[in-house]
């Protein structure tokens, strides 16, 4: 991060995955469909992050080329000249902005799908397209989120960490979503130590960092100020410190929350440790809101999705010019693909 | 806001406030002395922020032209031709990078001075150089911070409320110096009123703006998601929202906290009302750690200084090269000459 670039896919890697990546359907009535094609009309010239869609080819066909694909070898060899969709069938008309549960199952199955490849090594990694929770729940899907529902396909139930990359920075909150105070009392010095060895090992295999240095946020103000302002730091961060350094990994703090993301601390960590949510959050979208990968670590498959939603406001066919900010999932695209060159030894 | 320019000394204000500022000694070993020297050689010209140091000549006489007055309107016939000094002597040797405790009568006699002055209304406002909480507290300062002591010197104790000002933010914290824990504690709707209605009152007085717009924070992530990730949203901030709203001020919320500092957010509000320290000070400081000012809103006067400390450790004679950034105290005098002239009508 001393060049002030954490996103290994902006360090000019273009060719350096060998296979394509699976991007999911999503939510259909979402902008799943139109930044998957935008996505391909931004990638197919560099041929950087090759992928082929998980989803209803009919709701593309209109917009782009596109070859139907039956295996994702095959999307490598059309890529430059089509959009390769493996196609899953909506079962019911997709309306844009107007999502319909009875779509659930292609959401879902998509996912299925994408995850089976990755596990079974014929993908580089998955990307996500957005979905809408309600609209799942009300078809019965069980898990809180999409990142429940992968761990549990990956069969790593509750092993899921979220990393969050930017441009500018990489965070890793050790609580995330559940009420502040719920953080403070969840907080041990076990989970904090769990966490961070999974961020550590991430940059080592995935972003060819050969040693991490990592940054552990305080959890009160000042850090505690000597325990005036708070004891954590002493009874719960520090403990998992000397533990982190008894291993030999390199890490720093507990650091003052406020001024550890400032434009001179930012060149000394590779990943921010936080304690809690929007201390992750806050600074990564102060400073890089379009722009932001969220990265599932602790699972054996490499995931990446869009840091946004599916937008349904702005939802609109393929055809007509896309009103959504395709950054973030070409970012997405091209960290996993940077990310699975890293790990297939080619990066 | 809208212009992203928050700070209104950069409105290219110059010669607005009629009253000088006074400028105070700090602690004389920190680098105070070595800022004040700085920050005249750019104001001189420009003519913008004229000041006088309440301090000891005897430390910058070697470094520019010197003026001992003896009354504050003698500083701006001086002041470009020379550093306007009202005199407060140091009683030990003042040895750059090492505190001494027999200074720390001067550095308070400073503060007074300068209060005194403004409550008096012969100055525009208060600057205040850094001080060093340990050193004063040896010499026997009752109180644990700058901020106390103004506020107990304008008999307002407890009334005082921390606004930051950068050039792209301004934020004030509901709840300041305490833990973690303990902010969520003591947070209640009343505190979140009394705060927002005195950030309001400020901003028409003294920024100039006459409806300004509040942006009050959540709590907990995503604002509490409707009450899945906690409940102080509904619960405490709602209503104080509502209470702001029925005595006709403008305020947006409870906000998500990880989106509501962000680029295209920023431009929507004049103030953030932020619920804890970090909430409010890392997006401040994640975006402008140099020109950052600390404002204390809710005294009489008008007060500003520099977010930075004492830097002991960077400290030099005032012939050497000051190695410290005169940024922040610059944005300190020029931000509160702006508030002096908006409030005597000239802004």
């Amino acid at each position: 991060m001393g060049t002030g670039d954490c996103s290994p896919g902006r360090r000019g890697l273009t060719m350096g995955a060998a296979l394509p990546l699976a991007l999911t359907l999503g939510d259909p009535a979402g902008i799943g469909p139109q930044l998957a094609v935008e996505a391909w009309r931004r990638l197919r010239q560099p041929g950087e992050g090759t992928f082929f869609w998980v989803g209803d080819p009919r709701l593309v066909e209109d917009a782009v080329p596109v070859t139907r694909i039956r295996e994702p070898e095959e999307a490598g060899g059309v890529f430059a000249s089509s959009l390769p969709v493996l196609p899953v069938f909506c079962e019911a008309e997709v309306i844009p902005g107007q999502p319909d549960s009875r779509n659930a199952a292609a959401t879902i199955t998509s996912i299925r799908l994408a995850v089976g490849y990755a596990l079974a090594g014929r993908v580089g990694g998955v990307v996500t397209n957005p979905i809408a929770k309600h609209i799942l729940a009300a078809a019965g899907f069980p898990y809180p989120g999409h990142t429940e529902f992968l761990a549990a396909l990956c069969d790593r139930p509750g092993e899921e960490i979220m990393m969050l990359v930017s441009p500018q920075l990489r965070v890793v909150p050790v609580t995330v979503h559940v009420a502040l105070r719920r953080a403070l009392d969840t907080l041990t010095t076990d989970r904090i130590v769990s966490v961070a060895e999974t961020a550590n090992a991430a940059l080592k295999r995935d972003f060819g960092i050969a040693a991490p240095r990592l940054a552990i946020a305080g959890l009160n103000p000042h850090a505690g100020e000597h325990g005036m302002m708070g004891r954590e730091e002493g009874t719960i961060i520090q403990p998992a410190i000397d533990r982190l350094r008894a291993q030999g990994i390199d890490c720093q703090g507990p650091l003052p929350p406020d001024t550890m993301f400032s434009v001179n601390a930012r060149p000394n960590y590779d990943v921010a440790i936080c304690m809690y949510h929007d201390q992750a959050l806050i600074p990564l979208k102060t400073l890089d809101m379009a722009e932001g990968v969220n990265v599932t670590l602790g699972l054996p498959i490499i995931r990446t999705s869009p840091d946004h939603g599916t937008a349904f406001d702005i939802a609109g066919p393929v055809t007509d010019t896309c009103r959504a900010d395709v950054s973030s999932l070409l970012a997405a695209i091209r960290l996993a693909s940077e990310m699975s060159a890293y790990r297939e030894g080619k990066g």
